[in-house]
């Protein structure tokens, strides 16, 4: 006979608007920890609608979650919402207070920073919305994955998977985290080099932040001055 | 005033034991082309127990699923159960019939096989199943992503990202994929080089080909010899 793993409590937080692959990348990769738990928490146990068409059933409320051993706040364009909502940013705080990891993917370290959890700590988040790390008193580290003591913030989206990695071979060992590699067939080849504004054609870049990053830059500054 | 883009149906098969980072990183990337709408269709209208500790709510069930202008097949664990069931391979013969791309990660493409849709094609699935293609008729090509008229195979679980990038460069041309891999922040950097057996450290392999793919092999093998 084995032991069990002692259980390793996960909690991402849910919300309409999310990235779902903010979450849905880490949770493929931290669910293979030897005694993985994974809680989704929401407001409400009631479907949340992702960015992507589709709909995930939370497991829990946030009144009803478990202490998290390892928090991890994904982000999206929902994300405006959970800046504004004090219970989400409590529940986080509250969270955050025991948990062994307090981690973001995206967008979602700009909730971490609304709750107050990144003064005076090194953070990045979504390329576009890096500038408004220090207004939460932080400092944006230019890498995919930063960690700074027991926080652990990504950049955008797919920097999730890479992050969830790192975090694994923390936790579990090198090993480990290069079996589930494996098992993943994580070997990525994209087709073009355009995941990042320093190597993306500069027309793309600038459509991308006409057309939607610009603005929705100014919205959350304007957001976080405001609170 | 702008037209609207034409609707693009894109159907995901859904079950329980799905691993769902094949339907999600492609699912993150498609719902972006101009004019889709993402369905995802499951035997009944109930939440899909992934395999990473959550569930999914589909959208439709089988019977009541639009005709799909691309379907996918997403593969994990589960698959064992829809190779089996001849109600989802008649949905996929239905829906692949009429469609204009016919397409899988990982082992998805199994389903695919076993509804009879890789006849004297090429394709791929995960890096430890490639042997069971040609037992569908199919002859294995050796890469992450691989095209043969419609039908598009994808290796595993993560090289459905980098399919789903080359499917929108097709459909909505490559400026719209680069614009996407950006806004993904798509720029992998693993923190390991073990995402295929051609690379991950021979132990490693050999450790998990022991304790999960020779076994999982075997018993799709004998489940597909079976039919």
């Amino acid at each position: 006979m084995t032991d069990s793993p002692k259980p390793f409590h996960i909690v991402f937080l849910l919300f309409d608007g999310i990235t779902q692959l903010d979450f849905t990348g880490p949770a493929q990769v931290l669910c293979r920890i030897p005694g993985a738990v994974i809680h989704t928490a929401a407001k409400a146990v009631q479907p949340i609608q992702t960015d992507s068409g589709f709909a995930i059933l939370p497991s829990t409320s946030l009144a009803g979650c478990p202490q998290a051993d390892l928090l991890c706040v994904p982000g999206g364009f929902g994300i405006r919402g959970v800046i504004q909502d004090e219970a989400t940013l409590q529940f986080l705080r509250d969270q955050a207070a025991a948990a062994e990891y307090v981690t973001s993917v995206c967008t979602g370290s700009l909730a971490l920073g609304a709750a107050g959890l990144l003064k005076g700590k090194r953070a990045t988040s979504h390329w576009a919305y890096t500038g408004l790390l220090e207004k939460f008193g932080a400092t944006h580290e230019k890498a995919r994955v930063v960690k700074d003591g027991n926080l652990i913030t990504a950049g955008g989206v797919t920097s999730g998977i890479d992050f969830a990695l790192t975090v694994v071979a923390e936790i579990a060992g090198q090993q480990w985290a290069e079996s589930i590699q494996l098992s993943l067939e994580y070997d990525p080849h994209p087709p073009f080099n355009s995941g990042h504004p320093d190597v993306a054609d500069p027309r793309t870049l600038a459509l991308m932040r006409e057309r939607v990053y610009d603005r929705q830059a100014l919205d959350l500054a304007d957001i976080i001055d405001r609170q």
